[in-house]
């Protein structure tokens, strides 16, 4: 299989098909393609009359996952050219949690209409159940397909029920037993069944040794749960200990992947569930609170300033204004380092031990590398023949304003992360900004102690 | 199931256990624990003795899988206390791609007298075989445990041998379908197996239409068909299209999560491969780079300022130094901001459309962004009682310097990803630092042009 290629031709000559109403050569065209490939040719139609003409044209079977894997504004605009009754058909087609996930973006009364033209029932009623839940748990991430058998069952019965359930799921895992209650026991593996003889009963070689978590869990919690077992589906049960859902890991992967894209957009100073390819005004929205604060960071430098404004009538002392772009950059580099590092490790669980000995660590630290940057500002110093009590003092306040904002780079991310608060907010512009103000005060603090008495 | 816990106060039970040797009691309690968990465990035990005391009791089943888990550090320093036979025993329970990763860390020599040590020769000519490939590539991380059938068997064959195979795959995802050559053909599914009665012929059922990769596809192209087409396993051939290997999807979890962190991290001024536990030696091998990288900017940016000493006589001109902080902290923050969202859709191949239009969309967001924040320093300006020239002129350099740094920001990675390096090192300490220079020269510069002449 030639793996599939979006080119600006192949898109053009679907435009030009759908222009000339050539439904047959389109549908032979893209019957055999991924349904994953014709989202991204659909993403590529900049035009949302003809992207809807190829949706409403193509079978519900394919179109309902592509609807999946469009882009969030793409598929809003196309599901308002689409009638209640088609939507409904598009989410018949679709695994439940996919469906929930849709019928969450329509404004409430078409939701509701949509879901009274579902025809299948039971379908209908999994997906009003997983609308219940929050996003950003596991009962937002659950599909409630899945296989279950009964633990009082003997294999044959199990078997029989086992191939019409597998017939609604797409991808066939572990089989749950549960019991007459519908509490979740334990799992039998495929691998069991293909190697098991037929005639056992399910009480007797059933695995309880299995992992779940709670509708409630967070969906981060449910991602480190699942990469650190390696699971590759998980079992979901309510309150009663009754088995509800599961989640499958290529929901995870989605998950970790928006997790750590979120960090790294913190850590830049964006919000998040920004794209290259959102509006200049959405793009505005994302980036300008953040450099507002940035502003604020260099107005308060401003003031700071002036108050040694007198070193700029004083030959010797004129020239520490030179090193301000200096230190406020060391100060941020090292405030970013070093929350970097510990964010990271929280994210991973790694950062144990208390709080005293990780500053003294930081302490350590700072001052190794602050001792090898003091000595290149000496040098340089050396180089430029400035006074070497100037020179000392610069590198002196460096060493200072590294140790202090490698501190408030450790500390405040650890703090943030112990009161609840998600702990990137403290990379990225938060600590820039302040790591910024401290840096300069203490840099011209220090300078006044040491050179103007 | 109670989620497993870790603690001080049970690490130091265990460790008191092992000081008393009391084995048996520690067999016991360990023996229930999933081996992601006793990992855990032997990573808290911070000696090196008591920890390999601690692998060598337990079984080496569950201890193999332990040692897979492990921080590399302490990995290396409990298979130097092995014997190469007791290695060998440990790689026997591995799947061959975690075996070949064991034996990748080990010394060349050392290596070999443990390869010959596994009894299971199919097993150790397999891991030779993986350990061929590079780390980074399919080939580097696929395993050789998969079931296969010939298109030529019968249902019947193909079941009995199945069950043969399915005993040494930990999971079974697909069956895979060769040819007479062991050439991917296509694949079976589970699901299909048990829906579909036991007297057809392969030949006669399979899906041809299989999604595979080649031994030397990059592990990130290797993550992204995965998760685009949704997919637990896939298939590696070789250079004649033999099915050689497959890759589970957990594997492509931690591709994706170090490729996240790699990203975040070097935006941060970190290199890649440190942690909140590593030593201070380690963390400032990987963090002053960057540092003396910042230094060297910062010195730059005083060897531009001394070009403009005159300024600091005239009472007019000498406020400007006070926004030298402001001037490079909001260059290096918008080309922050910029680098990443084009480093991120880069990643998800989001980035579409010419290089030209892209940059004009950056300039048309920074001239938003930069009239909103000139029209802040303009009211600092007043509130402050600036010299209206004064304020415009800081204003003006504000918005010049913020749509150059956009520019750069966005150019830069654009170009490096076009020449096949990584964009993500034009985010962070590189961008900043080259922003910060560019920023305070324009900003002096389009002073004097204004406020000079």
């Amino acid at each position: 299989m030639v793996p599939f290629k979006l080119s600006k031709e192949l898109i053009s000559e679907i435009q030009t098909l759908i222009v000339a109403r050539q439904d047959g050569q389109l549908q032979a065209m893209l019957e055999d393609v991924h349904y994953a490939d014709v989202a991204e040719i659909v993403n590529g139609i900049d035009h949302i009359k003809q992207a809807t003409y190829l949706i409403k044209l193509l079978d519900s079977d394919k179109t309902s996952d592509v609807l999946t894997e469009l882009d969030d504004d793409l598929r809003e605009a196309i599901l308002k050219r689409l009638s209640v009754k088609e939507i409904a058909d598009e989410l018949e087609e679709l695994d439940t949690d996919d469906a929930a996930d849709i019928v969450a973006e329509l404004p409430p009364e078409r939701a509701k209409k949509v879901i009274s033209h579902i025809e299948d029932k039971e379908h209908a009623k999994d997906i009003i159940e997983l609308l219940r839940y929050d996003e950003d748990t596991a009962g937002g991430l659950m599909a409630k397909e899945l296989v279950q058998v009964n633990e009082n069952w003997n294999v044959l019965t199990c078997v029989k029920e086992m191939r019409a359930q597998a017939e609604n799921v797409t991808r066939v895992h572990s089989i749950y037993v549960v019991d007459d209650e519908g509490r979740l026991k334990g799992r039998l593996s495929l691998k069991d069944l293909l190697t098991t003889s037929t005639k056992t009963h399910i009480k007797d070689v059933y695995i309880s040794n299995v992992d779940y978590v709670d509708v409630n869990t967070k969906d981060e919690e449910v991602a480190k749960v699942m990469s650190k077992y390696d699971l590759e589906a998980i079992p979901v049960v309510d309150e009663m200990g009754r088995l509800v859902g599961r989640i499958t890991i290529d929901d995870i992967v989605d998950v970790i992947k928006e997790e750590a894209e979120k960090d790294y957009q913190l850590a830049a100073g964006i919000s998040q569930d920004v794209e290259a390819d959102d509006s200049i005004l959405e793009l505005t929205r994302a980036r300008l609170p953040w450099l507002i604060l940035g502003l604020f960071g260099g107005l308060g430098a401003v003031f700071i300033m002036q108050d040694y404004e007198e070193f700029m009538s004083n030959p010797e002392l004129q020239d520490l204004f030179f090193f301000t772009p200096l230190i406020a950059a060391m100060a941020g580099n090292v405030g970013v380092q070093s929350s970097a590092i510990i964010v990271q490790g929280l994210a991973n669980d790694i950062v144990k031990g208390s709080l005293w000995n990780r500053l003294l660590k930081e302490v350590g630290l700072s001052l190794i590398n602050g001792l090898a940057l003091a000595v290149l500002v000496l040098a340089f110093g050396y180089i430029m023949n400035y006074d070497i009590s100037f020179s000392l003092t610069v590198a002196v306040a460096l060493i200072c304003v590294i140790i202090v904002a490698a501190l408030i780079g450790t500390f405040v991310p650890i703090v943030l992360d112990k009161r609840g608060i998600d702990p990137a907010i403290a990379t990225g512009p938060f600590i820039t900004t302040s790591n910024d103000i401290f840096g300069i005060f203490l840099f011209f603090y220090i300078a006044k102690l040491i050179l103007h008495f």
